[in-house]
């Protein structure tokens, strides 16, 4: 038996919000020619590669909006669209400010709030995830944010940074997240772990398999409201 | 005519929360054999002199809450106060982390949130301003800390540093203060300014004789509500 945790930390790109439904229908709204799906995918793979170019100090410590635009350069490069202009690149690379939240996280989100601190744990920037949150009405307590920790998910410093940001154990913070790396990572720093199924995160032409039970997790919920009736909250 | 500013960034001890009221009422709760004001006014005399410590160098980087707990060890010394236990003292520390808004402060901000990003700039820590804004409510599109620029006010380090979360110019920044020194250091880096009288934030014998007009402030405002009208939010 777990003692409960007292801040629950959510990982936020495809744990909280959608970002693969959230680009593509950007993306088909602007009209630009190309798939949808294949360009979400491709923007977003660009992701994990870009923060390693930070994490072994390649790069010097740069922003996910400023990592978000070099990945964008490469990807209408690579689908060879050269017609939009410096302000509607601009715009396009903040779609990560503006993505929608799975359909229950934000009654989720208050229901979880209501018995725990919640805050984030996001590798993305602290106006990306502010201007986010303002736009879908998530309510954190905090915004905590690799940006906080000068560090990138997975390293320690940022699982270990919101205990000690709240001057706790580390057992007594959950990671909430979507994405078993991430979970394998916080379990290792001893934190507690909650895995959320997102089987249609990267679009409904690639359904996740990877959603088993596994022994590091904690909790395993289909979504935030089981997740809040696996804790105890009342309904 | 100053452009509208996008971001509002809160000081918040004596601007937002009303520390001396809290502490003294904390002090008597407790019956501690002491002026309740007294007591409130030492621990916070306290408060600059030992963030000087730390901008200055001769301290590494500490929070808030380490900076309270040494000044109230020499508080309780100094009132001849031995007969709290590790735990009472741990306990009475944190009261910074419960102190009560102003009457106006929370209506004052979600009015203020309705046009404008509302942050925190406060020289207290994350964890603080996160435990006393889940305590009283305080509707904060994002928490702002010197903790996270590691520099201490008024260092420009931390005014700019909002202007930068949010990729914005200096000039599209609001710092609201009760304190012209927070004002003229914010000024001198660009931002706009508010101020906001608070004439009891040192207790009802010490009404604050230093509430004029200034010509470094953009906006002067007797407190949120009358800023809001001010700012065009509408009522």
């Amino acid at each position: 038996m777990n003692k409960a945790p007292k801040v629950l930390a959510f990982d936020v790109f495809g744990t909280v919000v959608d970002w693969h439904g959230s680009i593509s229908a950007e993306v088909s709204r602007m009209g630009l020619p190309v798939d949808p799906d294949a360009f979400a995918t491709a923007w977003r793979q660009g992701y994990k590669p870009a923060m390693a170019r930070v994490r072994s100090g390649e790069l010097p410590w740069t922003k996910i909006d400023d990592l978000h635009r070099m990945i964008l350069n490469d990807v209408l490069r690579d689908f060879k669209i050269a017609s939009l202009s410096e302000d509607e690149i601009r715009k396009l690379n903040l779609v990560w400010h503006r993505l929608n939240p799975w359909p229950e996280a934000v009654e989720g989100l208050q229901k979880l709030k209501s018995k725990f601190t919640i805050v984030t744990l996001s590798n993305g920037n602290l106006g990306l995830l502010a201007n986010m949150a303002k736009n879908a009405s998530l309510p954190w307590d905090l915004i905590l944010s690799a940006e906080v920790f000068r560090h990138y998910k997975p390293n320690p410093e940022t699982y270990l940074g919101v205990a000690d940001t709240f001057n706790l154990s580390a057992g007594e913070v959950m990671l909430v997240a979507a994405h078993k790396d991430d979970l394998v990572a916080a379990n290792a720093c001893g934190l507690q772990t909650a895995f959320i199924e997102r089987p249609l995160e990267f679009g409904k032409g690639h359904i996740r398999n990877d959603l088993h039970v596994e022994p590091f997790i904690t909790y395993h919920a289909k979504d935030f409201l089981e997740l809040a009736n696996q804790l105890g909250v009342k309904p």
